[in-house]
């Protein structure tokens, strides 16, 4: 049943695997069918079956088509292809790594605790959409100070505009960005110039369609509900093909896209009630998997520090998780809204917690979501965590995807920037950009496209008060033109001042903080090394007693410092030594 | 919002709780209802509200009967109710722990490590079916060897006849087996008589009429499924009311009923994502609550070491649990049943690896189950867990509730009793009993009454390919009654067996255990200090060259030791030194 090593049959590699001889191993877990053949050139292959894989050899390589036929019925995907050059539903296609040329040899592989994350979605980075366009402004963002490009994720989806969580083809680059060998040269090109590459991988739910991967096996469960509909099958019978879905596909992105780190989204509706979590294995054999160690970041809505506690002491062992709670301190400070999740942020003190630990909610009672939420994270370290004024989300989960107020960009900069944890840009946000980042679909099954645009108007009219047709309509190609971000609308010295602050970010001890505060006046001072930043997120001018005797930098030109007083005009700030 | 400790207001005392001056607080957490009123006397005072608990101080006390009305409506009974004196449709009644006369001073609270279970359902241990009938035969239990009584769940079901795992008032002992205050007298004469007691404790699910209590607040869940209905909600919205029913209840079985230890049932079906998992909190704060440590003991179906894992390392912190792997491995190995779980069971190497870690599934492929199973235990004390050859549910669960084979009792008995495990024996199996134990039901709801009649004969008859209406019927009084076990019709020699396994137990070092066996022969061999026990459990006699050269103890007659061989004829075990 199992093979020397203990692997069932499942464990073994799972797709279309090219081999040295020119032929070609394809491997399907497919325990719903009874009977199983690979359709290549409309010719029919039976596959030999143990355990409900199917497995079997064809003289066959790279650039080939296939589908598998289940018990007679319509040809169907490989759920684990690699590559959908007509989409999700066209046919598979064979993909050889050994193909590809990688001139990477020499690239170091990325430096934990000097990470600066630059969140990119492909299709809006450039007008064309396309990783070769992105690869060619890769250079500047090395320059400005960025460390690795977080790519959203770029899983085959429906049609040719998603922002990339409705993907079906988790294992396939989408065509419309170039595919497999069009991301293999992207992150060449980011190793050439410097920069790391993550990849925001989704395993939480599969996207619009997922009956074609359901077909196979039970990929999907009732146990357990997600906001996006039934949770991924990691814990009940058969859950064992599905990990190795998940699994296999994290470790192909390390081992042959040379992909630096994953971030693993919603890891809060990954549910596995196991006694070994799919998260901790996902994360042991995805470090075993690469040359050097990966990053592998959760994005996690718990506030538990068991998501980056080693697995060896009950945790499941990230690098790092985003902290929402930064953010959203960050943007009901400076923005005074209060709708929504917002409604348990807003203070002065808020902030300085999400500063100084990251989770503001750590046990304490959150109103917005009827109960006591998280837990401290004391002793973790700061490199465990990843904070941004924007990101895909905040700013995309907008009615008009609009980004945050101009006035408060360049406090929120520093605040990021300089904080001891990890920072993410959101693409755009280095230059300020004013274009929205809406959100947009381009579904191709006619009642779910219906159904999204409905949904999304008729929540965000209802929530914002506008009529519906003025929220923007996530299935026109104009939505996601108009969210293309534009490097030359942006303002110069918006850029010169995240320049200027990723450079002074490289000077700061790492980690250490010495918070002070007035939440009466509205400012926070945070020390760290020789250095002090100091922000007024209040209404009124304020007067600080520093002890630095030098701006170093300042958001504003209004600031001053004189006899060890800093005057802050609101929503400036500066960093004194 | 809170109080100068943090707590929130349903995490004050919930319940109805007299007070030294002759009055008594009213606090229910009912958050569905803009109006409570406390009706007493046929009386209605309105309560106070704070974030969705209401509160008030009446003059009532111990005796008197309330009832709240949410919103104008029907009368109900106190989610928290301490006693149900006319069952779950009745009022709730004021019960004062002060009032009951302790004479447990001296008990020194149990041996951890000496731990001898005794399970017992109070309905069918005795004709009477009463706390006070049960109390009697405490002392007979004593000198048997036995030193905990584990009591099925006692919490207020519908009618008068249940398993306990129907039960809605979870923390009001049942009135037909005598009530809080019978309990409480239980617990006493067991302390008197060197036994402690644990109580079995359900909150994976509320039982038939769950409605009356999810009136009050959100304490059900759709976000989790079980096999008993919705989950009880431990993480979502308004979920700190429901946390503090659990664990409040659990806090007042340890401090107000002076119970030893609690058997949390199912904590598999305890779905909790949050940061903090209820179970963990669970046992922090009954271990605080309680005057010498409790022992608290999971049923859990994981074999997953995180639930005896201490929290600090990111376990629950129980400090047992049930593992089912050795009964499985047992039963399957002794009768030759393959169907349902036995599947996976049936080998010597199975009883031998039970017998060794105890996990047989510790991250193996289960074909039962269809996945990959638990995860290694190695390193946690053999204390920490709790085995048995018979127990209310493999025994219950069978479609005649009938008790293991009279030939494989002994061998079963030694092999349990000797484990390195913590034995738990079955009420009745110490004297062989012949008694079945059926699953009986007395529910008042036509329509649950029908389904669960017509669910069990249906899913038996299936099962065994008896006609429907040989499969005993749960709802005919009979069917208790025949459950009843016979302590005068059992047999001498099984109790004396089991008098001499529990003194030579006593002897042995605690959890060392050296194996070895013959899967051909079916003999294994355990070495435990300097004594051996060697089992049968092959269809031959088997010899078996062993060290020891006296007999200590063996459960037949025929067995022998000659010149360093010991013989043992199939089915039958015995001791060497």
């Amino acid at each position: 049943m199992s093979d020397a090593g203990g692997r069932l049959p499942w464990e073994l590699p799972l797709g279309a695997t090219p081999q040295a001889d020119g032929t070609t191993v394809f491997r399907v877990w497919a325990p719903r069918a009874s009977r199983v053949e690979v359709e290549v050139d409309g010719l029919r292959t039976p596959l030999d079956e143990e355990l409900g894989v199917f497995t079997g050899r064809l003289d066959a390589g790279a650039g080939d088509r296939y589908r598998y036929v289940l018990d007679g019925g319509d040809p169907l995907p490989d759920p684990c292809s690699r590559f959908q050059p007509e989409g999700v539903r066209g046919p598979s296609e064979i993909v050889d790594p050994a193909a590809w040329t990688w001139t990477d040899a020499a690239w170091p592989g990325l430096d934990h605790d000097g990470l600066v994350v630059y969140e990119m979605h492909v299709g809006t980075f450039t007008p064309e959409g396309t990783f070769a366009a992105a690869a060619e402004r890769l250079p500047a963002l090395r320059e400005l100070g960025v460390t690795a490009v977080e790519l959203m994720p770029v899983a085959t989806f429906p049609g040719d505009r998603n922002w990339g969580y409705d993907g079906l083809y988790t294992w396939a680059a989408h065509p419309a960005y170039g595919g497999p060998a069009g991301l293999a040269a992207f992150v060449d090109a980011a190793h050439a110039a410097g920069l790391g590459v993550i990849l925001d991988v989704v395993y939480n739910h599969i996207g619009p369609g997922s009956e074609t991967i359901d077909a196979f096996g039970p990929y999907l469960t009732d146990r357990y509900g997600t906001p996006w509909g039934r949770a991924v099958n990691f814990d009940d019978a058969g859950c064992g093909g599905v990990r190795e879905w998940a699994i296999q596909n994290a470790e192909m992105w390390v081992r042959e896209l040379h992909v630096d780190g994953l971030r693993v989204d919603a890891v809060h509706a990954i549910f596995d009630a196991g006694a070994r979590h799919v998260l901790a294995e996902l994360c042991d054999r995805v470090r075993a998997a690469a040359g050097v160690p990966p990053i592998l970041i959760a994005e996690s809505d718990l506030n538990d520090p068991r998501t980056v506690t080693p697995a060896g002491r009950g945790g499941w062992g990230f690098d790092a998780q985003w902290s929402d709670d930064f953010h959203h301190a960050l943007h009901a400070l400076t923005t005074g809204e209060g709708d929504g999740y917002y409604a348990d942020f807003g203070g002065v003190g808020h902030l300085a917690g999400a500063t100084a630990r990251p989770f503001v909610y750590d046990g304490r009672y959150s109103a917005h979501r009827g109960r006591r939420h998280g837990a401290p994270a004391d002793g973790i370290p700061a490199s465990r965590f990843v904070v941004s004024s924007q990101n895909h989300d905040q700013v995309g989960n907008r009615a008009f995807g609009d980004r945050p107020p101009a006035e408060t960009l360049p406090l929120r900069a520093m605040w990021t920037i300089l904080s001891p944890w990890i920072p993410m840009l959101f693409m755009g946000e280095e230059h300020g950009e004013r274009r929205p980042f809406a959100f947009f679909t381009d579904h191709i099954d006619a009642f779910i496209a219906n159904a999204t645009r409905e949904g999304r108007r008729r929540e965000f009219a209802a929530f914002t008060g506008f009529a519906e047709e003025r929220i923007p309509d996530p299935q026109d190609p104009e939505t996601a033109r108009r969210s293309v971000i534009d490097p030359d609308g942006g303002d110069p010295a918006v850029r010169e001042l995240h320049r200027r602050l990723l450079a002074l970010r490289r000077e700061l001890p790492a980690a250490e903080r010495r918070l002070r505060s007035d939440g009466a006046a509205g400012w926070i001072g945070v020390a760290r090394g020789d250095v002090e930043m100091v922000g007024n997120f209040g209404e009124n001018e304020v007067e600080v007693q520093v002890d630095g005797r030098t701006v170093v930098l300042a958001t504003h030109e209004g600031v001053g410092l004189r006899d060890g007083v800093l005057r802050l005009p609101p929503l400036a700030g500066a960093v004194v030594r």
